[in-house]
């Protein structure tokens, strides 16, 4: 009489790229409820073609290397271009060399930055940089609109499987469960990437629109999430004790190919992404009987896989 | 340079008990933005009056003690009435007594049951029960209603603290972060409460009228989401190595005083609680300069003390 309970992956969709929606009620339509059972995720992935999916850039791909195992890091350099530069930047020069998750808050984040306090400043990249929490809206940016209302946006959907958010003149990436921000202090232009968080808890899309987002984390949040939570204010850990080391943040690029993790993901234009987003959204099978004919734009997974 | 980054606690609303929304667009208005900075949760709470508290119902409350802590769970007897009598009914048969967190997904949930398999049967608890999924929409359960748009219900809103939908019928509790449901096979009423889960990602709100949902978290979900997640399929243990073990649920009525864990919780119906919910929709303060002017039903933390 055990339980398999409900199949923890969650995705669904339906794209338009081009679609114009000058306000939240002039979305396009939700496509309809599929005929019969849902397929699992699997199977809609087995029917996939290769051209569906695309590999991960190891010019905007870093590594967070824990001893329980390697954190990957997707970098959008379409919506945070300076960053993800001094990102890397700092990353070349070894600045990230033995650092720690500094601060874990429940249902929040997980952040990370020298374990040194003060401390040591970069030699070629910067601390602070002008702010980039959203851009000028573009046609040439790739944006996949999900019909779904959304609290927070008027429009949200995915550019090159990204979660974002776009209003009539700007595109922002939305905090959902993974993304990678850029730490700062109360002045907008006070963050530099010498201090990074990944989002562990519920999505707090309040966030988006008040800090830059630089990517997202595509294998490994296991890692971040499970890290035991920092007792002081808001989860910081009082002393160096309570840290969580990692060896050191690297381009992907940089290293030899065999150390690499090749990961594909699946391209958030494809047609099969669009089958899965709406077996997901209209999910009935064995287990779901109410299908919610909705999806929230942080509850759909955007499939990943290794490279054979 | 340190960064105090963002302050972790998200809270916010405005109230509708009595108000009607037929559908999703003809919902009352969202409240202006209030003037000047949004004051902080602890300075909110400090206007509280002690009326707009209530304490726990020590026959309704759950304390699920674990090496590194309680957990305390609050139940929703206005939902799911006959699933939280059989808890309750188990726990004083100690049909919990050394049970075990058998499975623990990422971004998902933590579940826990007996560690035997098969697990001993209950001497007066009953194993399955007539699924509590949705109850009927009915004026004398409160409900406090948000303005705000949601991606998978009507309307949504707070009845008595428990985050929860509703649509022209019916209403039922949602899968907000540390909402604690109840395990099943694909058989809706092939759950009874012998096995539960708490919610530790981010909010699949899909789930919702698809599972019993019988309370939520009220205090430890810092222990339940930690927790290293299991390697097997859907995050299961294979093996009861893997388990984290309690020693018991005790409803917190059948312990002495002084063992209680007296918890007081803002009641979601109050002026405060109202306050407190508009200010964190327009957020505006040293750190956050774009108010999003919106909320997510799971964004917002119904605040709770222990009783002075």
């Amino acid at each position: 009489m055990r339980r398999n309970l409900f199949s923890g992956f969650v995705t669904s969709f339906a794209l338009c790229s081009a679609c114009v929606s000058p306000d939240s009620e002039a979305r396009f339509a939700i496509p309809a409820q599929p005929e019969g059972l849902s397929p699992a995720i699997p199977d809609i992935l087995a029917g996939s073609s290769p051209l569906e999916w695309r590999s991960l850039d190891p010019e905007t791909t870093l590594y967070m290397d824990f001893p329980q195992g390697r954190v990957v890091i997707e970098m959008a350099p379409d919506f945070a271009p300076n960053h993800v530069a001094n990102v890397k930047t700092l990353a070349r020069e070894g600045y990230f060399r033995n650092g720690a998750v500094t601060r874990v808050q429940d249902n929040y984040v997980a952040q990370w930055a020298q374990a040194a306090e003060p401390p040591r400043p970069p030699r070629l990249g910067a601390v602070t940089l002008k702010a980039e929490f959203v851009r000028r809206r573009d046609p040439a940016i790739s944006f996949d609109a999900l019909p779904d209302p959304d609290t927070y946006a008027p429009e949200v959907g995915f550019s090159n499987g990204f979660p974002a958010g776009r209003d009539a003149s700007e595109m922002w990436l939305a905090h959902c469960y993974g993304a990678v921000g850029v730490g700062r202090d109360n002045d907008p232009d006070s963050g530099g990437g010498t201090e990074l968080y990944a989002i562990i808890g519920h999505s707090p899309r309040g966030l988006d629109r008040n800090i830059t987002v630089l990517g997202r984390v595509v294998q490994g949040m296991e890692i971040l999430s499970s890290l035991p939570r920092g007792p002081g204010a808001m989860g910081f850990f009082e002393t160096p004790a309570g840290y969580t080391r990692y060896a050191d943040i690297k381009v992907a690029a940089d290293l030899p190919a065999g150390q690499r993790t090749d990961l594909e993901i699946l391209r958030t234009d494809s047609a099969t992404f669009a089958t899965l987003v709406n077996a997901r959204r209209w999910r009935k099978d064995d287990f779901y009987h109410n299908p919610p004919g909705r999806i929230g734009l942080c509850n759909i997974t955007v499939p990943s896989r290794l490279k054979s």
